[in-house]
Parts: structure tokens; sequence; C-alpha cells
């Protein structure tokens, strides 16, 4: 197998973005990551998105990607894994480097969610649950994980409190990314009174509707030196399934398919969770971070929700957890989001992060963790400096 | 990179389903190539399907399908390149093994198309196409593709009748096929009096809609040997895009994405048009299978329409198309097209074809052509006895 790196990084700004269509983000996204790496070419590219059919009407990313990207003739790929297809288009992207078939490839993510009307959205996003046993009952995303949380609560008692810290944090590290939707600071009283959506997270405690795009280079180790510029070693891939419905879950309280995925990407590694300085989660409502944290073995089942009121996650913390505002404050495009998080990753491995939320660890090892839906599949990945 | 090996086989009957459900589909195929192979487990697996969020609201079907396979952990992998998303899966899991990431891989693929109602269908489809250029304006693609039959008979002087003689062939050779949808023949007659739909493509020239799921399971040649079943290598893997909308290629009458995938595809096997036996080509229109026999070389551009009407390209012919049936007789079940095209070679290969179609020349390599929407995306394997 090959050892690659990540050689360029781009993302759009994310946000409710009425002037720009699914392609313009992408190819935005797709120029940004290019120019970054510095390369005059790619040799195949990965596109992530989730349900561009339900939001916009438009499936055959891969073509259209390409084309609009001025590459007619480019291979090229979609992958969906409903909110980690970003991840997906990562992995996708690393294993054909690593298995030698193409030496430079873009891996994108995009999502244009707010062009579809009425509670279009809320439809859409369900078609990550199951539609016969789950969304057909009236379940949607909120309800699903509120129905973790009140299962977490009852069982660590994980408080209020608690979910409103991971919100508080991550909004005071957005606030920090120029890129983020929603670039500003909540407080814990804003949060708690912030309208109710489904008891107990409140409209504060959840990751917004938003339409974005996120790219990144991945080439050779071997070519990465050439190019001389900095990159960043993939030195972890993990990825793993659960079932889909919440209800054919063995626990309410743990994340099976991300305890999978970490111990894949651990393994390929070589590392274990000690070696790692931070990372990004999937914190599409308060209770996932706190319940990935543990899943991934940071913290002690139960343990994670005091963590972060300690602050142990936040930017001057022991191991801090979505330095980039994460999905809560920069925006959750579902099919960008997985890139997104790469992003991240690169920027503070790099020392790049923008506006003082650059870690002063000198960070050395980051891991991302992205998942599709309640939880039903899972991607991890483990960068190093290279 | 590994050498990589088909090992098992196995697909649903493709029809109107109404009993069986998407993933009823899925798993049904997928059991049958598990068997075939005689493996105990996998690794990970790949899902093709085109829109089963426009088609069933359903996305997410990495964890949906590996969870009803009874494998709720499995990493697992959904793919989309509209029609051309059965190869895309293939190609995956293809890339996923040669790569050392894993071993055994199911690579399946499904569309569940008949649930939708009124013109539903119509419009999941159209999201192959360019939805703001091409599709807002109302072009469909019986519509593209009349487009492409019109240019192609006014340059070359193809005729009504060629067209014909590629329906006619098709159904005969699925006549035979006992996963087919339409497993009965036509004559020229009934194709040249049936319905017109889009000028001068009638209902007998289109492919069907169609519910159904195909699967395989690949795995390195080090342990097909070891599973001491028959095996079929494969040796050449290409994927191309081309502009998603009709108006902005270079000529109607060659598909540029089939020509790249091609050369690609070749270039790695080491081997050219003349070293293939037979071929599954993409004939979603009768015009299609022209256009493609020309665009892989095995034809001068205009001279197809002459050949099949020769029957060169039939069951004795000098170079066998669609011994399946292909889409037209077979049925177009979208995202399992590209897996079924793959059984069906490798059911020639190991000469297992049912009812009289196994080729008598005893084949030793034959290739796959599999496209998206209108020719903007294409994937070409070339497999070979192992």
């Amino acid at each position: 197998m090959r050892d690659v790196a990540v050689v360029g990084v781009g993302m759009t700004k994310f946000g409710e973005v009425w002037e720009k269509s699914l392609r313009d983000l992408f190819v935005e996204a797709a120029l940004a990551a290019i120019d970054d790496a510095g390369v005059d070419h790619v040799d195949y590219m990965t596109v992530g998105c989730m349900t561009s059919g339900l939001f916009v009407g438009q499936e055959h990313l891969a073509s259209l990607m390409a084309d609009y990207l001025g590459q007619k003739h480019l291979g090229a790929c979609r992958v969906e894994s409903a909110c980690a297809s970003g991840g997906l288009a990562f992995r996708t992207a690393f294993t054909e480097i690593a298995s030698g078939m193409s030496d430079i490839v873009l891996a994108g993510g995009v999502e244009k969610m707010t062009d579809i009307s009425g509670d279009g959205a809320t439809y859409a996003l369900a078609a990550a649950a199951d539609q016969e046993y789950e969304v057909f009952h009236g379940a949607t995303f909120p309800g699903l994980y509120a129905l973790m949380a009140v299962a977490h609560m009852e069982k660590y008692g994980t408080t209020r409190e608690m979910l409103s810290a991971v919100s508080v944090k991550n909004h005071n590290n957005g606030s920090m990314n120029p890129y983020a939707q929603y670039p500003f600071k909540v407080t814990r009283e804003q949060v708690e009174s912030s309208v109710m959506v489904a008891s107990p997270l409140r409209i504060l405690d959840c990751s917004p509707i938003t339409d974005g795009g996120a790219a990144v280079i991945l080439t050779t180790v071997d070519i990465a030196k050439k190019l001389g510029k900095p990159f960043i070693r993939v030195i972890g891939s993990g990825v793993a399934t659960d079932a889909i419905a919440l209800h054919s879950r063995d626990d309410l309280t743990t994340l099976k398919a991300t305890k999978v995925a970490a111990e894949k990407a651990f393994k390929m590694a070589g590392k274990t969770i000690k070696d790692v300085d931070f990372a990004e989660v999937h914190d599409c409502f308060t209770i996932a971070e706190i319940v990935v944290s543990e899943s991934l073995g940071l913290f002690e089942p139960g343990k994670a929700g005091e963590a972060v009121l300690k602050g142990e996650t936040g930017l001057d913390g022991s191991f801090p957890i979505n330095t980039s505002g994460g999905l809560k404050s920069k925006g959750h495009p579902v099919g960008a989001t997985g890139v997104a998080q790469i992003i991240e990753l690169v920027k503070q491995l790099r020392g790049e992060a923008e506006n003082g939320r650059q870690l002063k660890t000198d960070p050395r090892i980051g891991m991302t963790q992205n998942m599709g839906g309640s939880g039903g599949s899972t991607l991890v990945h483990i960068l190093e400096v290279g």
C-alpha cells in the first residue's frame, strides 16, 4: 500500500448561500484546494454528497462536477453515507491512491440544503434514517438524538448544563473561524432559553441547515515531497456501520460504529487514543459530541459531559475537540462536513488555524470522526504531520 | 497493486417486483453471491444505487444494507454515478482490494424503481441529466437519446432497421435469460409498430423501468486460488466523465467518456479491443448500443448499425454483444445494471450461461461498458478467465 498525504485544502464560507448553486459551491472549494496544493492536474476525483437528489433534483455529481471544474473527461466518483459522505469521499480518495490506481486525487464534499422549501430539508435529511421503520412513523433526527440524550442522562446523570457546555465551547471556537456559518459566541443562558426542538434538545443544541463545499488534495508521500510544501500524512482510516434504526441498537448511550471505525483506524496507524492530540468530531447535536467522545475511548462512559464542563476539550484543554467550531457553529452542509473536518486537522497540524484558535501545543496527530444519520455509519481518520 | 478476481455472483430476477423492497432486493442478491463464492465473511461492501432518495425516500444505503444483511458493523460505502452506479460499485470494490485495505469485498447494485407513482420515475431518472440546463427545459432521457439517434442517422445514414436489429438481437438473447424482465423475442415489425416515445425511438427501442439487485464477490487472486473454485480475473478498470449536458459535447455521434474509459482499461490490461471476445454494453436505448460499439473501437464510426444487421454482434457473430439480453430485454434497475453486466461476463467466462445462450467459442476475455445519463460518465471493465 502506498503512503498517502494531504497537500492542499480549500472550502467555501458555510452558510445560507442564496447566490451560489450546488455546482458553484463544489467548484469554488475544489479550485481553492488545487491552488493551495500547487498541483497542475488531478487524476481522479471523489465527491461526497448526501442527497442532492432530494435537495435540488440533481444526481450524477461525478459528471457534473468534473464538467464544471473544466475537467470533462476526468475519472470521478460520487459517494454517499448520509452525513458521513464527506469522510467517505476522503477514504475513497485515499484508497484510490494507496492502490496505485491514481496519483493525485481531489476529495470534495458539498451540499446545497437551503433551496428546498417548507419541511423539505427535514424530509431530505430523514432519508438517512430507516424510511420504513423510523421516518414513516414520524421520527426525525432531533427526535432520535433526543432519545439518545434522555438515555444518557438517565444512565449517567448527564446534565442540561453539560449539553450547554458543548454548544458554548464550539461557538467560542467557531467565533474565530472565518468560514463558519455562525461565528459568534453563545452563553449557557442563551442555549438554555433557546426554543425547544425535541426535549431536551433546544435549537442551540442543534447544528444548522447549511450550504457549503469543502475539498482536499491527496497524493502519494513521494509526490508530496517533490511539491516542496508542507504535507500531512494519512496514517489511519476506519469505516464501520451500525443498525440504521436506533431501535435496533444494543445500547443508545454508545455509538458502536464509531467504536469499530476508530479501532480500525488506530490499528492501521499503530496508535492509540493517547497518541492523538486533538479531534474534530460529529457534533450534529450537543449530545452527539458527548457520546462520540466516550465511544472513541477518550473518556470513560458517562464522563465526557463532566470533562466538557471542566474545559478539558476546550482550546486550552488537554484534548481539544472541534477547534473549528464543529458542526454546531461552523455549520453542517452534510456532504461537505467530513471533508471540512479534515481541513481543520490540516490547518492545525500546519499551524495555520486562523484568528487565535491555533492550538499552542504544537499538535502532531489529529483525528476526525464523521457519522451518518443517528450513527448508522462512521468514518474515522488519523492524520500526522508529514 | 494486488491482483483481484471475482469469485461469486448473484442476482434477483429483474422485473416489476411489488412484493420486495429496496432492501429485500439487495440482500437477496448479496446472499446469492456469498453462497456462490463460498466465503464465510466479507470485509467491506460497496452499494451502487442511483437515486433511492427520489425513488423511495431512502439514502444511507451503506448502513441500511449492512444492517439487513446481518452485518451490522461492516465497513460499507454507497456510490452513485447515475445509471453507471453498478459499474462504479465494482470499481470501488476492486480498488479497496487492490490497495490492501480489504481482502474480500461484496460489490452490489440495486434500484427499486416501480414504487414511485405518476411521472415520478421520469423525474427521478432526469436527475442524471443537467437539472438546470436540460431538465428544467423539459429534456428527458428518451429525448436526449433521440437527439443522438437523429444525429447518427444524419451523419452516417444509420437506419430505422438497424435500430430495430439491436432490439431484436437483445430480446433473442434475453429470451434465454431466466433473470430477464422481458424474456421473450420481438420481431422487426413489432419494434417498428410499437408506440413512439421520442422520434425516432419507439417503446421497443427503450430499456424498461425495473426493480432488481445484483452482487458479486471480489477477492485477491491468492485467496481466490485457496477457495478452490473457478475465478475470473479483473485485468482492466477505466472510468471517465464527459459534459453532463448533451449540448456541451463536442460531438453527438460518439461517446467520449466511453472512449477514454476504454483506453484506460485497455492500457491497464495491456490489451486491445482485438483481444476481447465479447462484451456487455449499455443499451439503455437501441441507438446507445450502436454508438457505444463505435466508441469502444469495435467498429469504425458509422459502421456499427450495419454490423448488427449482419449478425456480427449476435450470439454466433464474431463479437457477441449483450448475450444477457442487455438492458433492453433483461431490464435496467439503474443501480444494479453495471453489476449485472459483470455477472453475465462471469457466467460466460465460466461457461455457465443458461438456456443455450452460452457462447460456443470458449471465450477467455470479456468487457463491460456501463454509462450514466446520456454518457456523462462511463465505467469499463475487462475480465479474463483466471
